[in-house]
């Protein structure tokens, strides 16, 4: 590669889009606030939606479309909801070449529309529960953009059940927590928290938002996934009820969950090293690039035929590229496969083909070792999964290095700056104690946990010295 | 069943809708002209968009986003082009609470919008070919839409090329429409006529578009993918240049191709019949339905554990559901399942398991027989098979009888309503035979035939009398 990229010392907002541009990820648009993603980054979006679609299906859910407008009206019916969405909505007045009677938002998120659709849908306990999941794009204006954390246009699942109970919306809700913290976890390889979201914090428009926040590299923290129950808000609000075995007519109980493009910005941002990429095996579009090496057409025909041979039943066991490019040096290679981030690299030459072996190096940790051609695929295999692992363990020792007790507000003051991380600190539940700490530190409640990192004790909230029953979780966040 | 649906004879149009409502398909939503795709219908277009995403990525093509929104400023770069779809935009005017300085329109297609970025990605020969496709949203304003065939937003993709040469534009257009026509032929059991559209059918801004046309049932023709050799047209407006191998700057070559959610109504119009859906089983979500009969819990225990050996090895083969609703006689299942077109219903029975067969109906021609449970996973896959060339046997016979020569312009104008079909018709090669086609008879010339359905041979218009060198295809479409 000709020029290096920012390193992560240098400037970390910087180093992060260096490090898209030169994996080709995405790119800036001509649209204000629109990115654009290339096919480096749509690849690993297919593979990341494979994995969470097959998830939402293994637990029952199925995919729909619903339209991308929604009548200024619709918007209106829930009053947070409105109140949280409408000004950051895209708005459509003319259409076919004349001004339309009622403006149309884009849709923010789909409640409304598609709850306008579940009072058709639902007349019975026998038509619950509704468990529709939609892939769709999304417009929310922002004024400053980041690419894939904060983008005007993103692309996103949104889930949308409706069921007879609350406590199966509620199950629901927690569910689907779990299968984002678990996708989290076994695929981005990113830990992450799970917890409750304050009253200030939530979905505009829920009863509780249930989340997964994950640290950074920066050791700011990232929102990688939301799960809100919605009680009967929205049934409420567009007059859903049904008729339960008793012929009583009740309101529908509601849940709505979604992940996005964004997570693309959490893998980078917490795997990626001054080098460029570096993307865990299991969501990688290019698992392993197999680079040739030769001086001279004998050379050349006998290593090709060798890696041939070699690559013969790997179809279908893991993806794999060979680069034959003519004209580009290996080390030339090496650095483009580095800088995209694929996870193995093979090296094979005259010299290997000799030997009946192949040198390995990992991407992540710059590991090379030679390695007999013999059982290749299963040494790959094996491998893969190692660094899947070791990815996973190197994020989380650096996470719980820097998820910190802390009691003093002026303490916190000076380290949520330096050396920044994940504050564990009490907070007496009050509003005014949460707006305070934004303010001042510009950190906010990132979640209330409710795994094995929730800390139930006796305290004083760290802002005003009122009682505290356990700690919540502080940070910067994106 | 309770309520039967309106027959093909009774009222074609009706039935189509009731077709899809009976198979909950779609919907119609409270956004003027816009449908919702409900779970049925979304796994049908998720089954097609499998088949055509792969049929893409083994041409060598890959996928990417590009941005919901165009400038106005792109739209007036291309004069046809913009001429062509402007007038059928949806505009946004106002975002984040604030009126925007340039409108945005939403796209109606996106070769403004991605030859405004191959300009930045495109310098040398050695940046070409590229080869991307898009799976998105568009939205074209339309005052009468009907389900599938013509809504404001639908689904579709959009493949958009860039090479370096003439030639490879026209392989590259010509293959898509290749791999379209096998796609309609191969999965959906539909025989099209490949061809090319009259100068003025053609796309807002191509050089060429060559399309595959389909026969629905009332003999309507049903235009179901397009591809274009857009050639230097969109370079010029975007000013997109390379340099060759020589060092000459030279514009670059592009395409573009794209089927939609419109071949939903496709696969409905060629099929079905007066009971329902009739989905061809490499498409249909369920391929087949089992359903157990029984009576008491002696009987249910044994036809259930039965039913349960039966399917343990037939994941992965075929995708199957067992349907053992409580409280639904066995003749409403069956044609609940048969409204949503499933290929093969299999019923089991207390003397079915003492006799060791089943019973096995076939979907598209309703018949019914007795099969032996040894090797009832095989006997499943052939029949599948035979469903599968059935349909597209019957749907070509049916095309062919319909497809006539004609010389005679009042007889065209007699048969044209009815019995209606598709007409091999000479034609001069002029707009104003073009245009009084369409004005008389509200047919249209679909295309000049490329394939085998191709008639050269010397004649006269059919409207004026000129000289004709070629027979073209005239039907009324949707």
């Amino acid at each position: 590669m000709s020029k290096g990229l920012t390193t992560r010392a240098e400037d970390y907002s910087r180093w992060y889009t260096d490090v898209i541009m030169a994996a080709q990820l995405a790119d800036y648009s001509p649209v204000k606030g629109c990115m654009v993603i290339r096919p480096n980054g749509y690849a690993l979006w297919e593979k990341m939606q494979a994995a969470l679609d097959k998830m939402f299906k293994d637990t029952g859910h199925v995919n729909a479309y619903f339209p991308l407008f929604i009548p200024e009206s619709f918007m209106k019916k829930e009053a947070e909801h409105v109140e949280g969405f409408a000004p950051e909505c895209a708005v459509v007045t003319h259409g076919g070449g004349k001004k339309l009677e009622e403006p149309l938002f884009i849709r923010p998120t789909s409640e409304t529309i598609i709850w306008s659709m579940y009072k058709k849908w639902i007349q019975s306990h026998r038509d619950l529960p509704i468990l529709i999941n939609q892939w769709a794009n999304v417009v929310r204006w922002e004024m400053r953009t980041r690419l894939f954390l904060r983008t005007t246009e993103f692309l996103w699942q949104e889930g949308h059940t409706a069921h007879a109970t609350a406590e199966e919306a509620e199950e629901e809700t927690i569910k689907m927590m779990n299968v984002y913290a678990k996708f989290a976890q076994d695929f981005m390889a990113i830990p992450v928290i799970r917890g409750i979201k304050t009253e200030q914090e939530k979905f505009a428009g829920a009863v509780r938002t249930y989340c997964i926040e994950a640290m950074m590299q920066d050791k700011r923290a990232l929102q990688a996934g939301t799960s809100h129950n919605l009680g009967q808000n929205f049934a409420k609000a567009f007059d859903v009820t049904f008729q339960d075995e008793n012929g009583d007519l009740k309101l529908v109980y509601a849940t709505s969950w979604g992940v996005s493009t964004r997570l693309i910005g959490a893998i980078i941002m917490t795997h990626s090293d001054d080098k460029g990429l570096v993307l865990p095996p299991k969501l990688a579009p290019v698992q392993v690039v197999i680079i040739p090496i030769w001086k001279g057409d004998d050379q050349k025909d006998a290593v090709l035929q060798k890696v041939e041979e070699m690559t013969i039943q790997w179809n279908g066991r893991f993806a794999f590229k060979v680069d034959d490019r003519e004209g580009y040096r290996p080390g030339w290679k090496y650095n483009e496969w580095e800088q995209r981030g694929v996870p193995l690299r093979i090296e094979i030459g005259p010299k290997d083909v000799e030997n009946n072996q192949v040198m390995m190096a990992r991407r992540d940790n710059g590991e090379k070792t030679a390695v007999p051609m013999a059982n290749l695929s299963m040494t790959v295999e094996r491998t893969l999964e190692t660094i899947q692992n070791d990815l996973f363990k190197k994020a989380l020792a650096y996470r719980d290095e820097n998820l910190i007790e802390i009691d003093s507000y002026d303490e916190f003051k000076e380290k949520i700056n330096d050396p920044g991380g994940f504050f564990w600190a009490h907070w007496c539940g009050q509003n005014a104690c949460e707006d305070r700490l934004q303010e001042e530190t510009k950190a906010t409640i990132r979640c209330i946990p409710i795994d094995d990192s929730k800390r139930v004790e006796e305290g004083t909230c760290m802002l005003c010295g009122e009682p505290s029953h356990e700690r919540v979780i502080m940070a910067k966040a994106y």
